[in-house]
């Protein structure tokens, strides 16, 4: 088993356990339509296909018209919540109005219409354009018909997606959606593998009781929606259990100026640590 | 009546007439989702709406299976050409086999499918995505769901379309299509008229008239799908017509190195406006 402290508690006196983080796999998509270079619209404009167009075509069809990711098979491995996990996400609350305020957003349409917006950024898998971009961008106008338009895209994972497997099944959908016209090519990039440990295995609930003892609380147990990876690498590299149990507070700053740690934390936190290691 | 010696004859011996060019109008419009800043997806992934995402799915309506503007009114002025002028566009010949080779295209499929490759570029309308961005765009991979997504666009104008109208069609367009999560704003730019003189406007047939007789041949009569911003002045400002009538030959390097003229066409083409000016 590993244990490795880099989560945080919901609360003051509320502690938390962090039981799955979502992978990742990455992928550049280039289209070039004329492989010599742009064109000018008064010579070609509405005979001379256009990148940019072709580019917005092609990926509009990433996801359907519930936000749903288009590509066959991307949802074939997804291990869908229990009730138990379900009432966990429920009773860790969620202030819908608060995080628009927050953000400057008069509604949240990221993502599956289906799911509630605590599970889309925790317990399902996305499909992002991350980057995109083709023909001129400076002040004004130019009259150019860009023949090249790239994209940037990645996915957060969830178990059990395979990133490698993912990465193949999005690289053959563009390549065979490709619009007549031009070629696309797809470069695969970075992966990381999901993690989950499940919370009934006796070291999450080793944990549990130790954070019972110390904090007398039962922990609330959490999804988060990015990605550790060198928890990804020691839960599929040594085939172990991962335990996280983190001690910070929301509002301690994390990786921010004036960053700070609660001492009541820290000391609470290394007895919760004694004590989970007599328990196992 | 105004006359220009801008434009370039057929080939050696083959005088042409441009009778009409293309207009203009520009725009662009932005996307904004979030008004604070970029998310990360670690967080926000599949719950936040992504700028990228709404930007290529709004762009991606603008024309529709067969290339067409799918904008409201956007060909309600657009003269038809007549089958005088169609039969011209074909004596003038084009060679796809050449033209794609030299742009190293496989197809041409650009534009509307419904009309031959020499009328889209000279006689239609177009609506082109000159330039799309947001997000990340450097080396490698960034996980970042971008709030902010710019384009730029510009039409491609033919007689008797309004440059302001078209505009306003477009900006109307642009923003009632709008997805949900975001705010559309657009920004109008350039504007430029397109200009036809027509070709039995007895100007016209004057400067036929002394191309025959200086070189012994009829003028071709051609429309390009460009724009010469000073010859729509003159025609839209002083309300007169205007009479193209360039001596140069294709393969002189327009403003290009090593440009030249042929001392051929310098004499005929004085003699040419000597005769057109008696006529008139």
């Amino acid at each position: 088993m590993v244990v490795i402290s880099d989560s945080d508690m919901r609360d003051r006196g509320v502690p938390a356990i962090t039981y799955s983080l979502r992978g990742l796999c990455a992928l550049e998509v280039s289209l070039k339509t004329a492989n010599t270079t742009d064109l000018h619209s008064g010579m070609f404009g509405g005979g001379g296909q256009n990148a940019n167009h072709l580019l917005v075509q092609l990926l509009s069809t990433l996801h359907d018209a519930n936000g749903k990711v288009n590509v066959d098979h991307f949802y074939d491995e997804v291990l869908e919540l229990t009730e138990f996990e379900k009432e966990q996400i429920k009773a860790l609350g969620f202030d819908e109005e608060k995080l628009k305020k927050s953000l400057g957003l008069t509604e949240l349409t990221g993502g599956e219409t289906n799911y509630p917006y605590p599970e889309k950024i925790s317990s399902r898998p996305t499909l992002e354009l991350n980057g995109i971009w083709g023909g001129f961008q400076g002040e004004g106008t130019k009259t150019v018909i860009p023949n090249e338009a790239p994209g940037k895209i990645t996915c957060r994972l969830v178990n059990n997606q395979n990133p490698e497997k993912i990465q193949g099944l999005i690289k053959k959908y563009l390549e065979e959606q490709a619009p007549k016209g031009c070629t696309v090519k797809v470069t695969l990039q970075d992966t990381g593998n999901p993690f989950l440990t499940p919370i009934d295995h006796m070291m999450i609930q080793k944990a549990a009781e130790a954070y019972e003892q110390v904090y007398g609380a039962s922990p609330v147990y959490k999804r988060e929606g990015g990605s550790i990876p060198i928890v990804l690498d020691f839960n599929h590299t040594l085939n172990t259990p991962v335990v996280l149990m983190g001690f910070g507070l929301p509002d301690e700053n994390l990786h921010a100026p004036n960053e700070h740690f609660n001492l009541e934390n820290f000391d609470k936190g290394s007895l919760t640590i004694c004590s989970f290691l007599e328990r196992v």
